[in-house]
């Protein structure tokens, strides 16, 4: 395929997602597929000759369409939102055409810098202390990773490193294995499993701190297992809040356990995954007091930002502590810039070497919305969770189980886990619309996530209409069923 | 912006990047820019009010390019070729447009299949054994990584988790931070410094095996120091076999390393991040023989193989391995299915939770190429080095370093490494083409690589000219400043 025809094909391809995205109401929001549905459909193998644009074409609608689970429906409130908007794919069209990889400074500057500047202007909105910002000298700053999971990670071994470092020069008598064997890191018992696996990866011990009857990690909760855990000699060495967890979006109370973390030493990480684009709305912003005592705190833009996945939003006050963790320097990654203190090379801030040009996508969407769109596009989300949480609290049969701070309500059936396992069941394979269920405690709950972009007011309505007679159908047979029992 | 503008816009951006492909030619291929250079040229926080597509699109020549590294350039020679094709260009417009989050099988089962199948057929493309392959029911399988970084830590940690578990059922006395304290993993002296790091994070020793006077570790040279190392009680637990590395690409010898590992329990991961499309050639497809005994290998579609980043391809044969170092289930991720054995949930196989519909962009350049315009791809790059090599030949001021095996070129001055660090400064102050160097033992080695899609034998001779006439011009200048001294 030379220039030419991809200047037809791919303007054939703009329409098809335009078409894809416009009409997206109209497709069954989960796929009718069986496990190993695709294989059947292709060919054993690729082609020795080439095929044309127009047979690989046909085929998106043939083969994959029927197994795509559509993110972006209306009737989707599943997990958690995953953003797409039409400037960021705008963005990540010329990111592709760019195609650098942009491991160090040279390896493209504009790469490396417009993403220092972008993280700035998103640390700017959601008003993060200054320390937090690179600014034209900060040792802090921040950086684009794939995914929450990785910004987890990062920080947790960054902490370990830091830690190791410090204990040795206490007691040099410990072998970094020993120490290795005490370093213990918290998390709240509703934390996200990334959390633990983050602790699994880095081979430390992982502990849960259990949550209040908000689901919130409080600091008296904090402080009685690091206590205890300091009396058997072990070593706290870092703890991951939760803003916004993700079985029911509780916020864990920074402003208790910054202090302790602090006191303590321990490297406190904010994961806000899904909350942390709601504080850019100045109503909302008081869920990240406390954030000046964390050592590193993130976000997903790619969740609710409207930025393309993937854009996970890291910040650190110190990168000397994150560089610290990871820099090697084979020559071949050195240039003459390198020594400057104005260049950051953004590999030593991140799992993998090679990087896109992701912050484009930022670029595009910050400037094309602009902070009051992207406020009002939050906004809407929250007004429609209250909305069906309004719905919901209306129907005697059903109760809230969570207080609904942003996009997500979690309710179920009074009654049975059973009950709700079964109600759950009806709605996805009904697959008018999708959800996902948590447990919170002992109960079984159904998550109701705002997700769309798209979504409306009449879509909740509908969404609770269909919820609340499938219900009325469910109870029927159930009470029958229980009656023969 | 709505569906209706985004199909203007979208229009002509797909314009503009077939512009900037097709004369990027004319582009000087490395930036004029200084550190710090885009800051003073953008607002200090994002605008709160929408700015219009033009704003933002006019400033992609005035702000952006002037700081980009053209890795897409004829006259880019640097690092190893970052892949760039029209085929993935549209299939990552489609990835983006359906914007799923594929982290299990229900997330979006056709992001998932279509990534099995894909990996089956470049599987059979590189003739790797029935066991990396998932079939139908398979043990083994492929996945796509961000990077061959992250492909090599995952390897690392599978391997760890594996021999734990081993050495804890055989010495109950010992407890896992003893075990870990005496884990070692292996790669070569010219091994990339991704799997340094990988150790690093996963809390292992490393060390280094020498290379031969090719730049190849032999299987002597490995059972030399896993002698010493078992001798004095360490665990040999991880060999990371380099195919194509990073400085030179050399290859380990695989058939000597492999019957090694295997007697001693070794996990054998293979990293030809680079090498590895080449093996689509049956020509090159011996440098790959000894596959046999690995248990995982990894190489980067997104280097040289058209897909554009990130699209790195791991095989495992057991992927039971993987999944049973990061295996954790909430109840928000699972499905009904997942129980199955049909059904693979690739985020139990990577470090990040979420991922992109990234196998779009292997059905779409596989098919749309065939194995034969791959084919041709590789083996116009391979003619291009060997070109290259000549015309160094052919002057006798000049030495190859290496044997030139792919598409890189190891070469130097005959003299010392101040004066071939001269050279390859005035190269690239020249900015006419863009190199880096590497260290080989003592000296200090240009790294001609090809890069290009569009590379031609043009490019090749006006480089060489160029480099030839800057040499020419420092040994002038050179002479007279040795003389003086």
């Amino acid at each position: 395929m030379d220039a030419a025809e991809f200047r037809k094909r791919g303007k054939e391809m703009v329409d098809y997602v335009a078409d894809y995205l416009e009409k997206i109401e109209k497709r069954q929001v989960f796929p009718d597929v069986e496990p190993g549905y695709l294989r059947p459909l292709i060919a054993d193998c690729a082609p020795q000759d080439p095929e044309s644009f127009e047979d690989v074409f046909k085929d998106i609608e043939k083969i994959i369409m029927p197994g795509v689970t559509h993110w972006h429906s209306p009737y989707f409130f599943a997990y958690f939102p995953a953003a797409c908007s039409f400037p960021a794919l705008l963005a990540d069209m010329l990111c592709g055409g760019i195609g650098c990889v942009g491991f160090s400074w040279a390896a493209s500057p504009a790469c490396t810098e417009l993403e220092t500047v972008m993280l700035d202007w998103l640390g700017k909105m959601v008003n993060l202390p200054e320390e937090f910002l690179a600014g034209k000298d900060g040792q802090g700053g921040g950086v684009i990773q794939g995914s929450a999971s990785e910004a987890t990670l990062i920080a947790l071994l960054a902490a370990r490193t830091k830690t190791i470092k410090q204990v040795q020069s206490e007691k040099p008598e410990l072998t970094e294995a020993e120490i290795m064997g005490r370093l213990v890191a918290y998390a709240s018992d509703q934390a996200h499993s990334s959390v633990e696996r983050a602790a699994l990866i880095g081979a430390v011990k992982i502990k849960s701190v259990p949550s209040d009857e908000t689901f919130s990690v409080c600091g008296s909760a904090l402080k009685k297992v690091l206590d205890e855990d300091k009396a058997a000699g072990l070593i706290p060495f870092f703890f991951c809040a939760t803003l916004g967890t993700t079985p029911c979006c509780s916020f864990d109370k920074l402003l208790e356990l910054g202090p302790i973390c602090n006191k303590e030493n321990i490297w406190m990480h904010i994961d806000a995954a899904y909350a942390g684009s709601a504080f850019i709305c100045p109503e909302f912003r008081h869920l990240l007091n406390g954030v000046e005592f964390a050592d590193s705190f993130n976000f997903n833009p790619h969740k609710w930002l409207l930025v393309n996945f993937d854009c996970s939003a890291m910040w650190v006050k110190k990168r000397s502590d994150l560089i610290g963790a990871f820099k090697l320097e084979p020559l071949y990654l050195q240039h003459h810039h390198q020594e400057s203190g104005l260049v950051t090379d953004y590999r030593h801030w991140q799992i993998p070497l090679g990087r896109r040009f992701r912050s484009l996508k930022l670029w595009f969407v910050l400037r094309m919305y602009g902070v009051k769109g992207l406020q009002e596009h939050i906004r809407k989300h929250i007004r429609l969770s209250h909305q069906f949480e309004h719905l919901v609290l209306q129907d005697e049969r059903f109760e809230i189980c969570a207080e609904v701070v942003l996009g997500l309500v979690c309710f179920r059936l009074k009654g049975s886990n059973e009950l709700n396992e079964a109600l759950l069941k009806s709605i996805n394979d009904a697959k008018k619309i999708h959800l996902v269920p948590c447990h919170l405690r002992e109960k079984f709950v159904l998550r109701f996530a705002i997700c769309s972009r798209t979504v409306e007011s009449t879509h909740i309505k509908f969404a609770w209409q269909h919820i609340s007679q499938l219900a009325t159908d469910l109870l029927k047979t159930w009470g029958q069923n229980h009656h023969q029992q």
